[in-house]
């Protein structure tokens, strides 16, 4: 792939991206109750009213990171929207659990009930994103302290209880370092911290180091593989659940351990991050025969028990296109471009139009990185 | 399809059934905990240990069933393996819930220690299946009573209160008529009566006219669809969870209705099973491009919110081919002959390898009703 085709890899996203911006202005703000709609067809009409809170998240965080980074979408309609989808998360989303604690709910209804809440972290963390990237908009310090607060009860129920998140504790049950948890969090440090001085900086810094460790825990295999969930003291755990490997998950940790590496200057951690969490997870998850990255893979190639194992997937391609990008930006290596250059032709051709309306949050994430593009290439 | 084509596929069901009984009684059982490995490849190599009670009570329930139904299989090792099977259930699967009542694990490891609790009553149904039926094997009273006591907490959970299941009740909640609840109760209710005699068979009348009032309320759109889930006052649901259509679970609700019309003389019902459980679900459920049961489809068209979809499974196959041949021998329609043809070649050609394992439990509930082909064909 040459400087050429970069830069029209470069312009044709920059299209998508405003592109798929409009369409969501356009279609996706509930003017009556607040909040957005997230299951809009082709044609803009909603086919499902529900309110998940990560994508609430989400859209929030992505007007923000447009309306603070990009002149283009630096308009007064883009921060209105974040600012009323903000509103709508911190009045709805939030609900309190049987200790006490907040838990944010998975799902709501049109008006903001809850519907659902998941025993997991993750709707937090959406949740934190938007608060954090929100107060860096509009320098909210409630908001700010609310996700620092948020943030505080995530990682007391990872580090110490996880009974508040609402699970019984079985006797057959072995806690497990699952990849997405430190994933998450490590994202969630970069997030906070970005842009917020040394003092923040500092007082995650340790939190930033343990999810390193925990990432780096699921190299396994004498470094052939990337194992999905571990055992808290980093090695192999028996059975599917042990030889599971998502490699879309795997190339997402790498672009965050490239930009961990960055932000401290640790060159070692960047070249793991390449060699075991970009290449590696290209290497053993990619289709020879169709093209395209496996869902979910068993490491010594049984079948998964996901139903859904084999299908291709758009986010696991956005974070793959990310992931080459970032890596020959730091590398230079011409088959990391290679390699950029088949995923980019793959997803912009295969992608599935049912997923469309989704995919755009991932577009953005793509466009966001424009830093990435404007590298000087050789 | 001819007389001879059908005994044909008779014969290959039988062949499969003998294969498929001689693999999990050589592989499946743990002689060091008890219980049945349920994740066996091919060469018979176990990759997986846990223990989905659901699994457990469907092994124990077949291998009782061949037992007493068919001379073939009335060998004293299948009946032991059923008998260490219940054992195993009965000593390792009932969790009690924060509210004392007994609920069943979902997932047990090798050793029996509970590892998961779903909140739903499906692992009790199995649990319920496999007691009864081993109770009227052995004539042991006690577990027929553990049956039928579990049987009440469950009516209590569906019909009273749902709050032991462990679910938060969530203000966005709305209580809904999920087609699969209905169905595996009327299911147990023909379970729990057959060759019980007249005290047990009234006892559990009125729950089995609730179970098809239940069932018929899925009928929605005119006549024109079955959805999954609908209203407990049986109108619509919005957004995608009303439009919601899953064909395996319709057709195998309609051959529990075709059942049903049979126990109670109900021509009225057997006719509204075939019209708009089995031949309906069939006409939207058939992908008419490339053969095959859809797992879900949306009734308006819209790409349904699972990702999986578009696949096809075994096991609504397995629910057509008994819905189909039960439909055929009821009105000696030849058009449904010819639907039944067309599964079975189907199903024969593409069931996916992967699956083999679980496929063999429907295999046998295929077998089982061989009285279906012994009626006498025109």
């Amino acid at each position: 792939m040459s400087v050429v085709m970069l830069e029209k890899c470069r312009e044709n996203i920059q299209k998508q991206l405003d592109n798929v911006v409009d369409f969501w202005l356009k279609y996706s703000h509930d003017r009556v109750h607040g909040g957005f709609f997230t299951c809009i067809g082709r044609d803009g009409n909603i086919y499902d009213e529900l309110k998940y809170v990560w994508l609430q998240g989400r859209q929030v965080w992505m007007y923000c990171r447009l309306y603070r980074t990009m002149d283009r979408f630096h308009k007064p309609e883009i921060l209105e929207a974040a600012v009323a989808g903000g509103a709508f998360l911190r009045k709805f989303a939030r609900v309190s659990n049987s200790s006490g604690q907040w838990k944010c709910a998975f799902c709501l209804t049109r008006d903001g009930k809850a519907l659902k809440v998941q025993r997991t972290i993750f709707s937090e963390c959406f949740y934190i994103m938007a608060m954090d990237e929100l107060s860096k908009v509009t320098g909210d310090k409630d908001m700010q302290l609310e996700a620092e607060q948020m943030m505080e009860q995530l990682i007391y129920w990872v580090q110490v209880d996880p009974s508040g998140l609402g699970r019984p504790q079985l006797p057959g049950e072995v806690p497990i370092n699952s990849l997405s948890v430190p994933m998450m969090l490590m994202c969630l440090v970069q997030q906070i911290t970005e842009g917020r001085g040394q003092e923040v900086s500092q007082k995650y810094k340790e939190l930033g180091i343990w999810c390193v460790q925990q990432i780096l825990q699921h190299i396994q295999r004498a470094g052939t593989a990337i194992l999905e969930n571990v055992s808290v003291d980093g090695s192999e755990l028996p059975g599917c659940q042990g030889r599971l490997q998502n490699p879309g998950h795997a190339l997402e940790a790498g672009w965050f351990l490239m930009l961990y590496g960055a932000q401290w200057g640790d060159k070692e951690i960047q070249r793991t991050a390449i060699r075991n969490f970009v290449e590696l997870p290209y290497q053993y998850g990619w289709d020879k025969e169709h093209g395209g990255l496996f869902y979910f893979l068993d490491v010594d190639g049984h079948c998964p028990t996901q139903l859904e194992w084999s299908m291709k997937l758009w986010w696991p391609h956005c974070e793959a296109l990310i992931a080459f990008l970032m890596a020959y930006n730091h590398t230079r290596k011409p088959e990391l471009l290679e390699i950029f250059s088949e995923v980019y032709q793959y997803t912009f051709s295969h992608v599935s139009c049912g997923t469309r309306q989704r995919v755009i949050f991932f577009w953005l994430r793509v466009s966001m990185r424009k830093s990435l593009f404007y590298s000087p290439l050789r």
